[in-house]
């Protein structure tokens, strides 16, 4: 089972590094980008065996206590068997 | 037209990052996690208008020359209308 948390900087939140690649991309000639933002992605393995519910658990928490910084991030999570 | 590109390492690359956020996620007691690795995710906008097959011709080269080091990472593209 695997877990796929993806975490982003809220739409409201300014993101210069995704700025800073959107500019380069539009002096490269990539005149088809309007806008780029950059996000993060964890793939986590779950441990073979592990109940699906309980799986759930840990990563939700995870995702909410660990991974994302509340104040200015957002996580969602997709599941793959 | 929104393209979402994903750019991780290789299997064959070791992950620092990674195995590091794995590692302090062991010691706070998520014993779920069997492995965890990071990737990078870019949510591209490609202006209003762009027809189809020239905004796939430009995300797909931005991809490859611009946001992978072909060297130790990959790519894949998710489009979403």
């Amino acid at each position: 089972m695997t877990a796929w948390v993806q975490v982003e900087l809220k739409k409201t939140v300014l993101d210069p590094q995704g700025k800073a690649i959107q500019a380069a991309l539009a002096k490269l000639g990539y005149q088809g980008v309007a806008e780029l933002r950059q996000a993060k992605m964890f793939e986590i393995q779950l441990q073979p065996g592990l109940d699906r519910a309980e799986a759930q658990r840990q990563v939700e928490r995870a995702a909410r206590e660990v991974l994302t910084n509340p104040v200015i991030e957002e996580y969602s999570i997709r599941w793959e068997e």
